[in-house]
């Protein structure tokens, strides 16, 4: 099966890696094959192309990258029951142990067994197949394109998020990072009942990408206005409901509280790979709640469902589309800093 | 003042009423005095025509009717601090004591000492001018018009009802009854989160202009199909996470748990005058949680915030509107039943 | 395998039941064997001795009773990490499909597919030994005896209660029913943060028993006494925080509302074969949240925890103890009506 | 009349002070006047006497101490209702702006304008009588002493920190830090529903006494021990289900997250002047939700309600007495480091 592999820290080659098809020649019960169509690049197939590592997980072994995608079922296991061969389909890239505790709960995302696509040392599927749980693969409506279903994976992050902060209609909510995450989570806060959203980047051009996917996305260019003073001039100095940390700056997070509105809600999404400044005092004085959240759960078939009535469009976000083929030019250009692009994707031939 | 006045049951005259010119001559230190511009017709104001009465609640005075309303401040109080005249503003009908311990609670629409307009034995604002407390009244952006803001009212219990469904993105929703209340619901359900709403009603005409409002609320005959069967074939057999009750009909009502997913939230809005049916078992055998709510509390600004960026729009539902003159004529034509009209609204000079 | 058999309606027997050796006679990885100690008799087993059936449960072959159970762990499964032969533990009597939607979103006790002991066609477990999912499975600390342990099953449907109501510390609950659930609800709204708990009933005895656990538990004969206008006196016309209906009469659960205030939530944990009335108007005025619950989830490790503090003590409860070869006679005595017992349970030879 | 006066930084006299008497000698329609009958010292009232200031608040004028309070009615005001002259009291020192938006929204205790007893410039109650407003008035039940009822003010900084978990029966806890303000936070964790919660501190004192408040209070010294591995030990691993961080010292706070259970809560209720610093890492891998808490809302009549039933005991924290005459000393007692005293109160003459 013909793959693309991080051979190692900046090398990648487009190759035959015959231990998959050894590793999924059998399906299991609540199993299904999955041709795969469209592939999404993100941000973290990137960081382990151009660093080999994300924190503790680190590329020791040549492995197959890429983790949000769609394609077509072509193979069920005997005990499946919601899909069958020829349904298009995408993806939940991890998989929890259904017996651990977490999972029990419903909280699978933050099981610590979860194996998750091209996270060392589990593979990706930017290869032709993959075999994948029934529970984790989730049929497409006919109007839901397989661009648009390769998109569910970085979406359901926003709506994640956007659920987590437990938005009420009329909210006024905050971004903080116009990258894609930020762009999905403005989405998601629109479609979750935000009245309006601030979005705060470093980068004119991401502004205006945020600013064109919506009249009540607001972009503030976070180094010429603050942010704080704008929300408060537009709200009778009360502030925002949400504030989410889409950045991953510590000088971002180190500020949340400030445009924070009393009993507001601030969502931590960025990752952040050490402490950062926490300021107790203005948190305390506004009795803020901080959700934390890690990746997302249960968010699957909502984001399909939101995609397929209209309720929120990700297809402005997908900028630049490759064949196969032609998948290591592509990282190469991901990689390349600053991309105009918001989300590249590739798509393998069927 | 020249007012619409219901002198009693079936019974209504355009006059001078002087009573309300002494009532209001002295504007308290945090009241605001407005012109009033847009005023809707509620269902209850004509119940009150038709009726003279609802439930506990009886005309035995003459008594002016009119509670959705927008206007202009032209006095302020000498401590008002967030109007001044000439702002264009909307106001929240209901005046609850400030020292009740529920209103102390955030609750103040269960306060059982609210005051709201147009309820006996308190004079509704079908004339030209009203005092009214500042805190309950609130300025409009200038791209949201008088008969928009006029709307606001009878939105706002549609947010309401949302906000306590707790609605998380990417529900499905059912709404039952397609009158204006149900409307509203649908719209707000779909603001709030829900990638669809199903709505139903008897009335054919009612369902296109539901159908009309977005592609994603989709009408159901009730009397032609089953909202149950349609729900559970289009969810995988799972059901509706909201069901909003808004006909007011005991049949209705009791069937809300059919249509319901397990674990999800049931919204009665449709006052009951008599006890109805409650399926305890199938309520059980779903956890459902049962919201019972009563007009709203805290939605106004939001719903202004609303109506300013767009997420919600209210003006297909503003199907008639009459000179401030032709009041009278306006009541006998919301009475005479069943109408085509969503929303009438009636215009006082300026 | 000698057990408690329910041959048909109305007859008993303890012999030999040679199937459940056949069906139990390999051990699963993720399962355990083991030894009942104490299993408790529950109105539901009484139910299906006197009447044949519960609702659609119909009993149409002989099947062991009994699914309030504790005992000792024989044997374990090649993949069990938590237990070990030795174990004292007690045991969740469902078990439901790990695969199904509801159990991954954590409400695997609604679940249309669990198996439930004692519930046709799956036998209860007064028998010697029973195997058992290692996740439905908990250990016990050195200070919690087998007879507590077995109460962990009808304590679980109150802590459940208490957890679905959100009870906030120094709420007033009111809990309609002194019976078996009516007692545990009550010690679990207790041990949940009410500061009192008003339990109704109309035995004396029954009312007796409820006094004597707690002084914060104030007992109310429904017939003598009204509990709304005894609540409301007590809490300066405000009313209960929580009411909780254990009778499943329907008339008791018709008055759900009176009591309850402002802002309450009604907890409904008594079962109601036919829909009942619900007074729609008093629930709205007070916007009262209603919760339905079936059986219990994730609570069992919680209600060891509390046994094992002393948060909540259940052996008052327990008021008299059979041995096994005194089955049938325990349920003969079970089912005369009315019992001055509370809690009547059987200890299986060891 | 004679009051405790902090006159300058480290200066107090017992003095008279006829401005009060100027102040107070009208009373409004909705206060009544109270005899003040025990104050309890707080670790402020002791902070503005050593250091003259709490961050912005700065004694820039003589000013009366003391906020934790109670006492006897003796006059009402025209439109009190609630209370008459001859009911014992205790007093929230709080008074909100009732027309501000953080009021009306219930969260009075974030509203900016709120007057708080001893904060500079409001004066505090350690004199003979004083004004309050009958909405921050809460009667006494016979069986709640005066010396209990002072303590309410510190209680209520515990209840609402535990109401702010939203804590479920049988969850675990851990308080870090034995003082005062821990130890009733471990006290309203356990009523609130935690089946036992694990108390740190570097003073064995302190601990002792935790320790001596309940048998479901663990003690964990906490140089000795990791809090984290004994938690982690007893829980199968699984960790904590709310951390509360009581001692408002950098160093603890930084690792408020290392014993937390996926999916838990940590409540910050320790002041920080500065900045802290944040394991956002570790934050997320639990997606830990964090609850800044600023004093308390709407809970003194619950803790009245929880003393009066029993549900919370706080007298085993009293452990010394003076007369109002020793409040020198009194306070010089209290500001030598470290006491053995948990709470000091103060008594005026009746």
């Amino acid at each position: 099966m013909e793959a693309l592999v991080l051979e190692r820290k900046d090398e990648l080659s487009l190759r035959d890696f015959p231990q998959i098809d050894r590793d999924e020649a059998v399906l299991g019960p609540r199993d299904v094959r999955i041709k795969l169509h469209t592939v999404g690049i993100c941000g973290s197939d990137v960081h382990y192309y151009t660093h080999g590592r994300i924190g503790p997980f680190v590329v020791n072994a040549p492995m197959i990258l890429g983790h949000e995608a769609s394609g077509t079922v072509i193979e069920t296991g005997s005990e499946v029951t919601t899909l069958k061969p020829g349904d298009r389909v995408c993806m939940e890239p991890g998989i929890p142990d259904p017996n651990s505790r977490a999972t029990r709960l419903g909280l699978y995302n933050i099981d610590p067994a979860v194996r998750f696509w091209a996270t060392p040392p589990v593979h990706g599927i930017l290869r032709p197949t993959c075999v994948h749980p029934e529970a984790f693969t989730f049929k497409l409506p006919d109007n839901v394109s397989f661009a648009e279903a390769a998109m569910v994976e970085p979406l359901a992050v926003g709506v994640h998020a956007a659920t987590k902060a437990r938005i009420r209609p009329g909210d006024i909510g905050v971004v903080l990072g116009a990258g894609p995450i930020g762009l999905v989570t403005a989405l998601s806060a629109l479609a979750a009942g935000c009245a309006r959203v601030y979005v705060t980047d470093l980068a004119e051009k991401k502004l205006e990408i945020a600013a064109s996917l919506s009249p009540a996305i607001i972009p503030v260019h976070a180094a010429r206005e603050s942010i704080t003073d704008r929300v408060k001039a537009e709200t009778g100095g009360w502030g925002a409901d949400v504030v989410f940390e889409a950045t991953g700056a510590p000088k971002a997070a180190a500020g949340v509280f400030e445009p924070l509105a009393p009993g507001g809600c601030v969502v931590m999404i960025g990752g952040q790979p050490d402490p950062i400044s926490y300021d107790a005092g203005a948190a305390m004085v506004r009795e803020a709640r901080v959700e934390n959240i890690f990746r997302y759960a249960h968010v699957f078939p909502r984001c399909v469902s939101m995609l397929a009535s209209g309720a929120i469009d990700v297809k402005p976000l997908i900028t630049r589309t490759f064949d196969f083929k032609d998948s290591v030019r592509a990282f190469e250009i991901a990689a390349s800093a600053p991309p105009a692009d918001v989300k590249m994707q590739i798509e393998l031939p069927q």
